[in-house]
Order: C-alpha cells, then structure tokens, then sequence
C-alpha cells in the first residue's frame, strides 16, 4: 500500500475473501458466495486472488444462525489459542480454522481484506459496519463506496458494541462488515439480493487501485444497547413501539415512544438527547437481550498520514 | 348445537382451545397463548371452557420451527396410532399428547373448537384457513368474522394443499387456522400481535352464542404448489421476482413475471389462466419445496341445514 500527500491507494490488496454464511440463516450472502464458488467471473480483478467462501457450512445446511454458538462472536484470542480437537463447540473449531486460512493477522499469508455478507430483519438498509474511527482508509474506502453508492444508506461504527464482534479485531487490517435488511431469516429478497451483489461487493473490488483523497465521512457511532422491558422473571413484557418500528436510522427524541406494552401502555425515552436507533426488532438479538441499538451521529476527518499508513499495515 | 331455518348458532361450542407455538418461531401466538395462561381474563366467555396451550413447547424454547419434525404435519392417523414411546420423533410423541387431550374426534370429552394461531413471512395479511367447502357452519361463522372485521383479508381454502396439515382431520369438527403475516420467524411486531389478538381470536370467541344466517362466501381455494426453479443438482437458480413479491392474494395472469434467475433473467406464469399466489417466499417452505401456491378464487353458499349440522355432530 502506498499513500502520497494523503491519498491513499487501495492497490496492495493482493488477496481478498468474500465470506457468507457467517449466520446460516442469512441468505443473500449465502446465495452470493455459492454462486461465486461456482463461477468467480463477476468478482475477479486483474492482479487480485479473490476467494468466496462459506464460513458456517453446518449452519447454512440447517439453514440456522449457527449450530453451538454464535460464529461472529467466537474470534476471541482465548478461542484462537486453545487446543484445538473435536470436543470444541463447532464454531469455535470454524474460528480457528479461518483464522488459520485467512490469518493470523499480520503474517505474511494473511489475506488483505475481508468482506463479511449479513442480512438483518430490521429495517436499516444497507449498511457498511466498520471497527474503528481510527482506520482512516477504511473509513475513506467506505466513504468512496457510500457517496459513489446510493444504496448504501449508511456508515456505522460498531467498535463499542462488542469487542469480539468483527474479525477485524483478530484476523486483519481492513474489513468491511456489510448488513442489508430488512429480510427474515431463510428468505431471500430479490431486492436484497440486488442490492448486496450490484452494488456493494463487487464496487469494493472495484476499489482496487483506486485513490482515496482526505475526506469526512458521516458515521453512526453505537452508543448504548437497549433491552425490552422485562418482568423479575426475565420474561419480555413490551414490544418495540409501533412508531419505531422500521425506523432504524431515525431520530428518537426523549419523550419519544420506544416500546408498547402488552396490555397498551407507552414506554419513552429518557435519554438526555437525540439518539438514532438501529438493528430495530433485529430477530437474532432477543436471546442477546437487545432490542435496538443507539447510534449517535458524527462527522470524521479521514486523512491518511503515511506515519498512520505504516502503522497499520506494521500491526 | 341447534339450527332453525338455516341459522346456526355456535352455542354448544363449550370447551374451546386456543394454541400457539405450534410453530416455535412464529411469535404473535407464542406471546398471546403465554399471555393468556398467566391471565385469561381477555378470552373468558361465559358458558364457556377457554383453554390456551403452547403445543410444541420445545420447539419455543428453541426459537425454531420444530425439533424433530413439522408437528403441523405430524397428525397423521399413523403417528396417533403408533405405540407411545420416548424413541418417536419428538413432535410425534406431542401429537399424541395433544390428542389425547383435546380429542379424540368423536368422543365425548373432545373439545369443541380449536383456535391454532400462525404467522408467515409472506405479506398475506391476515387469513383465516378452512380444510372444508363443505363445512358450511365454519363457513358462516368465517364469513360473520370477515364481515365483522376490516382487518381480515382473505378466507383461504387449504383441504387440497395437504392432507396432513390441519388438526381438524384428525381431531375436532371445528377449527379456524389463522395466518397473520408479514413478521419474520422469531420477531414479535406489535401491528401483527394486535391484529391476532383484538381482531381475530377474541373475535372468534365472541361468536359463541351468534346466530348465522345463510350466506355467500369469497374464498381463495389452494389450486397449485409452485416450487422454486431448479438446477439438475437441485439447488435453487431463481428468486421469487420482484413483481410478485409481497403480492400475495394479487391477481397473476399467465405471461406475467413469476422468477427471476439470478443472472436476471425472468421466468413467467405459464399457466391456463388467472390464479391467486399466496403464501408467497415463505421462510418455512423452502424446504418443502414450495415458492408459493396458486389459488383460484370462488364463491361458496353457506347454508346449513340440521341435516348437515346433525352429520357434523356425528362424525
């Protein structure tokens, strides 16, 4: 990678992996990658080893979101570094084999980029999910994408969400996260579809030699988790308001509807100020305890020092 | 149950039973039987026995469809007959507890009505499912449901769709399924909770005691089953095209876009003449092969003569 006067290139991006069924129920990722296994024409670029691959095969078969625990949550260094063998949870053996084949990070095998396929139940568009604020060419990258893409409705920082969310965290440098919903779980959208194959992962490759000037870039920061409303028992006892439902990205004011009780009454806000909720009513997240998230908005200068540039691909 | 001239009267309907979690991840009547148990007082009529029950309560705990076998499948006179054991299919040894309990048909201490509470991810709206055209009571009562409210979009005649589907073949003389879509599997969304629970089943409940006059019936009756296109390996190669997704109940005229390939290319209804697609790019049937089914619309009298009404009792 190189970078003068700012600008940064995309060019050493010499091997890059395209991975779907992370959640096996997810299935325009999972279609995607399938299709590309069977024939990679459309994602091929001169110059770049693309590789599409299912990364949760077991959980695409029974078409669930995994099959002994959640895959996204399993790159943890304690999972990693264990002992590997047949005893471990299907998912943990998963990590450390794809740590294994696209890692570890910052060996000198370990693939450039990844591109991680999700879909979501809730209503929040297209979506490129990024780690860090502190990336300045993933955010420039994604930047590129955004303004060049209008179907990408938004950017959001989800580095507070969960520490052992994103691969990036052990596995590479540069990752691009890519949530599209709304589409329930074991359907696939033509829609959805569309807008994941056309427009998203085949621009990324499209990036590839391209230049990136300084820019800002609007981003959604993940703020808080916000659970539904529980009885002493744990038992759920509201269902997110009717007015925000499908409102990912909106803002929610305090005072502001947020959940409806079974028997009619209205739970509000009390935040201190405007939030932007999103992953709204997402299907997944009730055994997360999580009924949305709160992002708040933020603008970021993303410039590329080559002091920044040298850091990142030294880590 | 009595009649006189044509009118019947749904007053013998003493012991009535509402289930949910037939289907674990179908959430609205999961939530509402569960509601119901901790406090009935919403479904309680006088001179009436209401009995709310989670039927597949393993499959709720999951969050999944089923654990072993499609328990909405699995009331065939073969698995009620088959020796009891802990060995069956999980869903079997339910079936056979479910009958014992609210069965058997015929007998003495079966219960009268069953209400069976789904949701889809099609976009059908709310739909009331009859196996029989030639159960004109049930007729006249859907049809006094329909009238009496906005919310209920479509009678729908299934007896050709499967002969296994329904509990009523096995079990009892009356029974309503009912559909309320679209909600993805595993999501709670309060316009589709509030349509199930104020609309429909406590409407249902206010029947008992009404009289229903003879009348006319709009029904769709499940024509056709319409798999998705496939490979020579079997695997899917089109999506449900865009034009017809969410379009459930929506006229399909031979020539009009049906799939779309994932190369883009579209396939088109070749049938004889006019259907009616519904149950379109639902989650839950991709395994059974099924993109959606084709009904036909028709116009059904309902009149219910003692003769009829009195064979109904018998059988």
């Amino acid at each position: 990678m190189t970078s003068s006067t700012n600008v940064s290139r995309f060019h050493e991006a010499r091997r890059v992996a395209i991975f779907g069924g992370t959640h096996g129920n997810e299935m325009s990722g999972v279609t995607l990658v399938n299709l590309w296994i069977q024939n990679g024409k459309e994602i091929q670029r001169k110059g770049v080893e693309t590789k599409p691959f299912i990364t949760n095969p077991r959980a695409v078969e029974k078409c669930t979101r995994y099959v002994d625990t959640d895959l996204n949550r399993a790159f943890t260094t304690e999972n990693l570094s264990a002992p590997s063998g047949d005893d471990l949870p299907y998912e943990v053996q998963r990590a450390q084999q794809i740590n294994e084949t696209f890692g570890p990070k910052g060996s000198p095998e370990a693939y450039d980029v990844i591109f991680d396929l999700h879909n979501t139940t809730s209503n929040m568009g297209c979506t490129l999910i990024l780690e860090s604020s502190k990336d300045h060419f993933n955010l420039q990258m994604m930047h590129y994408i955004k303004v060049n893409l209008e179907s990408v409705y938004s950017l959001s920082l989800c580095r507070f969400l969960n520490k052992n969310m994103i691969y990036l965290k052990v596995l590479n440098v540069f990752i691009s996260g890519l949530e599209v919903g709304p589409q329930p779980q074991g359907v696939l959208r033509s829609n959805i579809f569309e807008s994941m194959s056309e427009d998203d992962v085949v621009c990324c490759l499209y990036c590839v030699g391209l230049e990136f000037p300084p820019c800002t870039v609007d981003v959604f920061r993940v703020s808080e988790k916000m659970d539904y409303p529980r009885d002493t028992n744990g038992n759920i006892i509201a269902m997110v308001h009717p007015n925000l439902q499908d409102c990912d990205w909106e803002p929610l004011n305090p005072g502001d509807p947020m959940f409806q009780t079974f028997d009619g009454t209205t739970i509000r806000y009390e935040g201190a100020g405007t939030v932007y909720p999103t992953f709204i009513n997402e299907a997944a997240y009730y055994e997360k305890q999580q009924a949305f998230v709160t992002t708040r908005r933020e603008t970021l200068a993303a410039v590329f020092p080559m002091t920044q540039l040298k850091k990142n691909i030294d880590n």
